[in-house]
C-alpha cells in the first residue's frame, strides 16, 4: 500500500478538499489513528479545528479530549507523542483517518499498544494486543 | 498481525467485557472498518444496539444510518455485504473495530475501495485509492 508522508508545518493551507466539515458534525470528529508501519489501528479520538490545526502545523497529533473538555497534544507528559505520517479524509468530509509514528509503542493509557486490545473470539474475549508498559509503574 | 474469527450465529451471547456502553454513548458508538486481509481502514460508520445484535446474528456487517435514521445492512441492495471476519473494542467500550470481507471489492458509495481514498500531500490532495466501479453505471 502506497503510503505518503503529510506536509506539517507553521502556516500550512489545507486544500478545501481535505477539509474536514466541523460545523456539520458539531464541532467535533471523529479520528482514526492507525500505525504507519503495520496499519494497526491504535485508537480512536476527536479533533475540533484548533486540533486539527495544531496537528498540521506541528507534525504531531493533537485531539479534543471531550472528558476534560480541553486541546490534548497526545503524548505531551509521557512522551509518547505521535508523529504524524499521514492524513485522509472520508467520502462525507467528517472523519480522518491518521497515520502515526507511535513514540514509546503503546497508544492507550492501559499500557497496551492499541486501545483495541480486546477482540471476540469462540472461547470468549481475549488480549489480542501486547501490553508495552505497566500504568502502575508510571 | 494474529487474527481471530468473530463467532457469529442467532443467539450468540456477548461477553460483558465486549459490549459496548450504548447507553454512556447517546446510542450510537462509531464503528472503524478495517479489510480482514489488506488492514486498509474503508470506513468508519455508527452502531446502536439493534446493528451491533444484527452484525453477530448474522455474520454481516449493519449499522444505524443517521442520515436515514434507520438500521442499514451493508450492502443489501448492491450485494456489497462485508462478512464479519473479527470484532474488537477499545478501552472505554465506546468504540468498536470490526475486521470484514469485503464482497465487491469496495465499501464505498463512490466506488472507492474505501472512504478514506484522499490523501493530503506535498501535492495538495490525490486519491490514494482505486475506484472499484462506476456508481453512474449502476
Amino acid at each position: 500500500m502506497t503510503e505518503f508522508l503529510c506536509p506539517c508545518g507553521p502556516g500550512i493551507t489545507v486544500p478545501a478538499a481535505l477539509m474536514p466539515d466541523f460545523a456539520k458534525a458539531g464541532g467535533l470528529i471523529p479520528v482514526i489513528t492507525q500505525d504507519a508501519s503495520t496499519l494497526e489501528v491504535l485508537m480512536l479520538a476527536y479533533m475540533n479545528e484548533e486540533a486539527f490545526a495544531k496537528t498540521l502545523e506541528t507534525g504531531e497529533v493533537h485531539y479534543w479530549s471531550r472528558s476534560r473538555n480541553e486541546l490534548w497534544h497526545k503524548g505531551e507528559t509521557s512522551g509518547h507523542v505521535q508523529k504524524l505520517r499521514g492524513m485522509r479524509i472520508d467520502c462525507d468530509n467528517d472523519a480522518l483517518l491518521v497515520r502515526v509514528d507511535q513514540t514509546g509503542g503503546a497508544a492507550c493509557h492501559t499500557g497496551y499498544r492499541s486501545c483495541f486490545y480486546r477482540a471476540l473470539t469462540e472461547d470468549g474475549v481475549i488480549e489480542c494486543c501486547p501490553l508495552i508498559f505497566d500504568p502502575d509503574a508510571l
